[in-house]
């Protein structure tokens, strides 16, 4: 089956364009941040828990490619899925689109690792590990 | 006599820009900051030893005025002036202008408060307190 | 008559925290933004018809009061009202607080200043003003 | 030969970092861009005079491997090399290092893509093309 799909809808910030009258590129990995929080929200659990318990999820890899432009106040819509999962890390896949049109603005992914307090990385604990592959797999 | 002042310098990124083609003005909030991590390290600490050491500085209150707008790549100066020392309180005064032309741009002040690890505000230890006094009197 | 409240809500992004584990201070004048956007938004036009109308509003003042601390997924509310309308200028200001417990964050002002394309100081559109006026009196 | 590189440095600014207590992943997308005009300034011309010319340089295309953290106030530096250019592209690369223990903290590589003010893909002006290519190939 294919792994479950969260989206998440908010409008293009003034502060977030540039003197080129769109959205900055670099904002895109801050959507990508957006979806991906509440992705694993749906999950079950927040990063915010997760952070909590000392579980940290450094970004290792990210790619983009951008296909049209954002501007202020347009809605976007970010679609998250959870693509892979490894015993330390997490890949996300993400798609943006503008939420009027449904245009495709870009794709993205990126790969996180699994570290503790003291930046070195471990192991997800089993019993998230399980519950990410279900999601990544929708095997429910 | 009057109180020492900090210069430092620095090109207007184009992430700061906005659509209206200038930079952003939240942004004049950050380039205060670098002028007061360049001004407390002229008084011989850095704010990350400060930091290292169990005081944490939070901005309490902030105030900025707006006069002349700056663009991509233009060549920013802030000098700052730390221009009250209490013993939970520092204030800093700064004025931004462009570095090629002279023009002033902004005048902001910030005031910090000075807090523990957990967030409890608390006195400046004394041999700092009395460092920052030296530095706003200029009493050398 | 008081003038008119909006509201608007969002979540503390991760990009919005520093070292010190709470949302960057400058954040806030980005959520005044927000709440701003959205304020205008309810009498009736948006700014991005407004810019693209040739009015452009930029942020000539700006004070803020921090009260308390937010973190990473807070939900945080903005409540904006129009305090003040002259020819060229409005006055917005600002209550941040944390939604779900309703505890006050910050409180705001901004002044904006009216100038054409070409960053010229101009008067507001008379049904602008008139427009305007009703909401920050909440006259009707 | 093996093209130009150009270094440009920097430190890590507070409003950079995050709760992690690094410098927050998009925030290397910017550096890049730091990176990317310092570079352009190299090859006698300024990203803000093609603009001003009516060149623009859209990001179509950005990876990123990070490999350590960067922390407040360090200091960062970044090489640039411009890595390809075609009649519509070039691609830029970047070693993102800490400049006083020379760590390695990440590699990126973008592609930027022309179009005209109007938004529509254009090639770059011959006299530019070779001028980058000489830069690319350091043919001199």
């Amino acid at each position: 089956m294919p792994p479950r799909v969260s989206a998440v809808e908010f409008r293009v910030r003034y502060a977030e364009t540039d003197q080129m009258g769109v959205a900055y590129h670099a904002n895109y990995l801050i959507w990508c941040e957006i979806g991906r929080t509440d992705h694993i929200r749906g999950i079950g659990t927040s990063y915010r828990e997760m952070e909590e318990q000392g579980i940290i999820l450094a970004v290792s890899e990210a790619s983009l490619r951008f296909i049209a432009s954002a501007k202020y106040d347009d809605l976007i819509r970010v679609e998250t899925t959870l693509a892979k999962v490894t015993s330390r890390t997490m890949t996300f896949d993400y798609v943006i689109s503008n939420a009027a049109t449904g245009a495709r603005l870009a794709t993205a992914s990126t790969t996180l690792i699994s570290i503790d307090p003291r930046g070195k990385v471990t192991a997800l604990p089993a019993e998230m590990r399980a519950r990410l592959a279900r999601d990544a797999a929708d095997a429910a």
